[in-house]
């Protein structure tokens, strides 16, 4: 049993050097291994320890808060004794992250007239840290509630890629004016910290300490409008395609 | 003799926190402590050295390059055993980047119909560290053109401050794909390298292996003409106004 980074296929050719062994004396679904216990953990782990400087009584604000990355990154900030607040596309996603990943406050952006104000009133005293999944309108609203030496982790841009132009941002100065750092980052850099990772969630996982959705979707013919579902914001959690 | 952040004013209340003495053993023109010897020093000094994190031989791109910060830091990159490329707005200010500061090549923004084609043709094998002196377009171009684990520094994005509405970035995702570091700083968060910037400055001011221009305006009745025209790019080299 393995797992890695291969094609949407049914029969691959693999690369051994890409793929990672499975241990199946730990007891949890296999689909884990596409994401809390793969490299979308990595992305969590190594995303907020390692390039957000996180400290206890920090304020956390998540973008795409109940995606794959997002629900591991607010349970990790929790962790850490940080105040976390999250952002998602629906009622139901919202009530995830107060209710199932303990975020502190979360607000529904397709809801909110006004971004700066919803940031305001869930972190009036503005962000330590921002986990960035989405990009354009939310990201300018962020500068604009940034503290000084703010940290921001560049994860994804999602609201972005398939615009043709791209949102306006007036805010890029707060960059300055707060002395922000902003890190673009991918958790292949961080793989050597694999084996560091998994010693640190497995007995979370095992304690059932830390929660985690997916949504999973069957069969292969399934997996282009999963996709596109993806990028307007319709998966709940992990997005899996269950081949077979 | 001191020197410090005062107003623009004839006679001033003073914080004696806010101000440094002058030794007037060391023998440089007094507007130097509003420069190359003060926190325009400290700014070239500590976002090169601290932000960049620059390594011999990496490409060093330079935005208002003739400028007060952009001429040290081009120089101390040379220094450094950098290859460095400046932007400036004028003929005469793209001769001084060639001839005086050491730059390895540089091009007039104003003549340029496209800033991506002036990076590639100047930089081809791409941008490690970039000195953002002024925003918007230009740093939309330069995003195009880093290369992996690029580092930004950011000290002023003069071209964007006035603007009602700022220029559009289409290229802020590049930030994730080429898992950039960019760095908002101000030079007060420095300042205990003060002592340690002036050990290193002093040797080469005083055997002239660093270059200084300077723009000296006389009169306070002229410094808001000289401020606006700074906003313009009208200064060649660091804007002083000489008070009395």
């Amino acid at each position: 049993m393995i797992w890695g980074i291969v094609n949407w296929e049914e029969f691959s050719t693999i690369n051994p050097a890409a793929i990672f062994k499975i241990d199946v004396n730990i007891n949890v679904p296999l689909s884990y291994y596409t994401g809390i216990l793969g490299m979308i953990g990595l992305t969590a782990y190594a995303g907020f320890f390692e390039i957000c400087s996180p400290k206890k009584g920090d304020t956390v604000f998540v973008s795409a808060a109940s995606g794959a990355v997002g629900q591991l990154v607010g349970q990790f900030a929790k962790l850490m004794g940080c105040y976390v607040v999250g952002s998602a596309g629906s009622k139901q996603k919202v009530d995830l992250l107060l209710n199932k990943f303990g975020y502190d406050d979360a607000f529904n952006y397709k809801e909110e007239p006004d971004l700066d104000s919803a940031l305001k009133r869930c972190v009036p005293k503005g962000i330590d840290i921002y986990f960035e999944n989405v990009g354009g309108k939310m990201l300018d609203a962020v500068l604009l509630n940034m503290k000084t030496y703010g940290r921001i982790a560049v994860c994804g841009m999602i609201s972005q890629y398939h615009l043709e132009t791209r949102d306006r941002l007036q805010n890029l100065p707060d960059i300055i004016f707060k002395k922000i750092r902003m890190q673009g980052f991918a958790s292949y850099d961080f793989i050597d910290r694999f084996p560091k990772f998994l010693e640190f969630v497995l007995p979370y996982i095992k304690e059932e300490k830390l929660a985690y959705v997916e949504d999973i979707v069957e069969g292969l013919e399934n997996g282009p409008a999963a996709l596109v579902g993806l990028l307007h914001g319709k998966n709940v959690g992990k997005q899996v395609l269950k081949v077979a």
